[in-house]
């Protein structure tokens, strides 16, 4: 099963030359989960052939417009060929307000369903389950009331060893091995040891989206060990004062969160317009933790089972 | 003084892999008139080094996205770059109230003065004077309220012929001679014949545009002689009745509108996303008006005095 992560912008407040507004798309399971939407995303998908039919569900972490400008314009065009299947959104009060006024005044009366469903920016909270994943929002502390989304994949099953399963097993017993319980017998006395059956599941992966916010240390508990961390990092950390009154992190800043919570990658983007090269934000994540990349347009970032 | 129309898109409805949404920038004495603006606009007037800070007005065409979900981002980096010039934007009812609330979400107060214009889409009005143009609406037929846009320079004076010009004319006579007029005495008898001393003005340069509508010929008296007019062209002629029922025109509407109103060039723009070639566009026009020309992005209109 596939878990990969596609930038498709990273440009804070307004779009650069060659950097689009944030939006990405998280494939699990061969559905796109879409995470943010600044203008220009529905061309950004065109540009790296990712069918927009195929998203499933949307997330806005907040209501400045670099995160969701594109949104009406990719649902009208999802609207225009005629999309079927209907679509989640997830996103901050105010957006569907947002939405609905101006598809009634576009006369758009949409040819599939759309579901809002409105988030507590402010706590962590599932916000969506189905069989393979949990979406929880990650509360975030910016000038709006904005969160970050946190993706896991359930416990996977145990598989057995066929081998050594004895013939007496029942379907339901084999059931409860895969999922790591002991047989016992009718005394209550182990009869089939667990480990002696079974292999270590494929590891349940992660991946947590945090942008917009201040550095916020007390996310820690949501970030331990996850995959993937996307942190914003506006700034540089010679603008750390900057980054504190604009509600933005620095660089290093994503990168100590980074270590503290050790995860396995990181990923830093949002970048201030002032930065045309992007090295000097690279290198300076890099000291305090190596395994940083940037959020580049385009770049895949995919973990393996 | 330079009089000249740059496309920076042209694709209905939804994008396609090399054509963005509709807008233009109309130059007219260096100043910046931009007419409509689709998702990208201020990506496209970056690819085309067009510094957003001198466009003065914005005119919306209608309520359809891909006519202005490009300018709550384009504001909003309008302002994040501390604009201080007021903006004139001129739109349909409904424009402003959209706009509002997206600002009122994102919590942005303008560093610059946005006055908004609620047009009569169903009037010829003028919306706009200043020393040089005026600007008045005209209206279309569409699915929601829409009105196309007329510019034309005001007359100009008569350049003065200095060495037929007698030592007794006083400055205002001068004026007066300047703008047309004969000189006479007291007694109403004409001392210097206007055509003696003065040579014809500069032309007085005009662009129409028109989108999106119905083939409405009743345009004829507002497009007479224009020397620019951008037509809506979003099929070819064997899809006449889809163009009809869908509020759009064709080709060959848009070229006959053309040859009635003696036009000095034809522009066709709005292509559907079904034409990935627009040779035959082209080609249908041109049966019916030679001087037809495509909206390509990045070309330019250069109109002479």
């Amino acid at each position: 099963m596939d878990f990969e992560l596609r930038i498709l912008g990273s440009s804070s407040a307004t779009p650069s030359a060659n950097r689009h507004h944030t939006a990405q798309i998280l494939t699990i399971d061969n559905q796109f989960h879409l995470i943010d939407c600044g203008e220009g995303t529905q061309m950004q998908l065109m540009q790296y052939k990712i069918k927009h039919q195929r998203i499933c569900n949307i997330y806005i972490s907040h209501l400045h417009g670099d995160h969701y400008f594109g949104l009406a314009g990719l649902i009208s065009t999802m609207h225009l060929q005629g999309r079927q299947n209907p679509l989640h959104l997830f996103g901050p009060p105010g957006l569907a307000e947002i939405l609905s006024l101006q598809f009634r005044y576009s006369g758009t009366n949409l040819t599939f369903n759309l579901i809002f469903h409105e988030l507590d920016t402010s706590a962590y909270k599932k916000i969506f389950e189905d069989k393979q994943i949990t979406v929880h929002t990650i509360p975030m502390e910016h000038r709006v009331p904005s969160c970050g989304f946190l993706f896991r994949e359930k416990p996977k099953p145990r598989p057995l060893i066929k081998e050594k399963l004895a013939a007496f097993l029942t379907p339901p017993q084999l059931v409860r091995l895969k999922w790591g319980e002991d047989i016992r017998d009718e005394r209550g006395n182990i009869v089939v040891l667990n480990k002696d059956v079974t292999m270590e599941p494929k590891r349940s992966r992660s991946y947590a989206y945090c942008s917009d916010s201040r550095y916020k240390p007390d996310l820690l508990p949501y970030l331990q060990h996850v995959d993937l961390l996307y942190h914003e990092a506006t700034f540089t950390d010679d603008l750390r004062d900057r980054a504190h009154y604009t509600f933005h992190s620095t660089t290093k800043q994503a990168a100590e969160l980074a270590a503290a919570a050790q995860v396995r990658q990181l990923i830093i983007g949002h970048f201030s317009v002032r930065y045309k090269d992007l090295t000097p934000l690279l290198e300076e994540a890099r000291e305090v933790f190596t395994k940083t990349d940037l959020a580049i347009e385009g770049s895949i970032f995919a973990v393996r089972e």
